[in-house]
């Protein structure tokens, strides 16, 4: 039987998504509460895509086989019992078999959120503190140049993602709420570090150390070396998986 | 030299305030920082008042005394590179030799954070999660009814708190922000779990268990048995210390 389950997690309780002998992971908890639930027979959790570590997911999507057909309630009761509060499921329902978290996605959005209020502790990993003034207009404006098709390769960190890196963001969008800027990006699928070598970016524009147009030089540069001003993943959050 | 310090903490990351053994405390972390500033010479922390396991201050108050007269600035970024952005220093100043931060003190003001959203992992150390309907206008009406001053003995779980438990609270207010209830309230000082035991009744009268004027009759039993119905500590923060 395989089921679809969407869930929540806090990415400062973990080393990171990806499953690894001996460290707490989010793909190792949910995989060992499933395991036990399926008879100790192992179960493998494929996901929508890793987050980093520090990363958090509001709604994370994964597939996963057990060996028979559980109530969806008793299912959702029983790993959440399971798992203490970290991870919280918040969904399950049945798929087809030929469904893939992975492979059927069709888009994702993340948020980052920048804190240039005083700093407080209770959100020191749950938001990037940043000390100066930040022009959210401009990098507002900024960000609007890259919405569309584009080759990212310049805002990808990993070296070994040589394939293809073209993507398509569809929507942007950076709000201020009070001492909190949020920038929310949505597009049909992302590579490492991404949203994250963008907002250093937009975070570079908005510190006025940068004009806004660079965005595109960089964009168009097609080396990942200009773009190395990275943001922190605590600010992170993987908001929405859609497979329609 | 004696010194007034203001500071905020996330209470999830210590046992508690007061200083123990072996344990990793509030009062304990800042009196190492300080007494590695005072070249090894002990130095006492002496906070307006305890807060319990898992209670965060956004504003608590102290003293303390060093051999020597440090500029104030020099001392906020020693003790705060010290510290490891759990506990911040928001501010410091030089005070009166006959300054106590916990006899001067005038007023303190309270916040306690009730989640009537969907769990959220990434907030479980800092709301109490509630997943019922508050009436929230009945639980501000019931609050109303204890502003002045009372005996409030039976808000107070300290068996050993046999002293005066006569207490006076200023102002009283609940406000709802999206899935939050945000409860405030200001007096001239609290009993040990006396906010914590208030909002544990108000929770009981937004839930339409007990009538609103049935505060008043657990108000007036001054007895610690009724009041029972206490909420975790992760909601509440310490928001303001006056001495004026």
């Amino acid at each position: 039987m395989k089921y679809l389950v969407t869930f929540s997690y806090d990415g400062s309780a973990f080393v990171g998504f990806q499953r690894q002998k001996k460290l707490k992971t989010v793909q190792g908890e949910i995989e060992t509460a499933l395991t036990k639930i399926n008879n100790n027979e192992k179960v493998e959790l494929v996901a929508s895509g890793r987050t980093d570590r520090g990363v958090h997911a509001l709604n994370q999507k994964a597939h996963f086989k057990l060996n028979k057909r559980i109530p969806i309630y008793n299912l959702k009761r029983a790993l959440n019992s399971c798992l203490n509060g970290e991870i919280y499921i918040i969904d399950i329902s049945f798929c087809d078999d030929d469904f893939h978290a992975r492979y059927s996605v069709k888009s994702k959005k993340y948020k980052y959120i920048i804190n240039v209020g005083n700093y407080n502790p209770i959100e020191r990993s749950y938001v990037y503190q940043y000390n100066k003034p930040l022009d959210v207009d401009l990098m507002k404006k900024a960000l609007k140049l890259i919405e569309g098709t584009h080759d990212f390769r310049s805002f990808c960190t990993d070296e070994k993602e040589r394939e293809n890196c073209i993507r398509t963001i569809f929507e942007t969008d950076i709000v201020r709420d009070s001492n909190k800027i949020i920038i929310s990006i949505k597009g049909n699928g992302f590579l490492r570090h991404m949203v994250r070598n963008i907002v250093g970016v937009l975070v570079e524009i908005g510190a006025k150390k940068i004009s806004g147009e660079e965005i595109i030089s960089i964009l168009n540069d097609k080396t990942r070396i200009k773009a190395k001003k990275s943001v922190p993943g605590c600010g992170l959050y993987l908001v929405e998986v859609n497979y329609e």
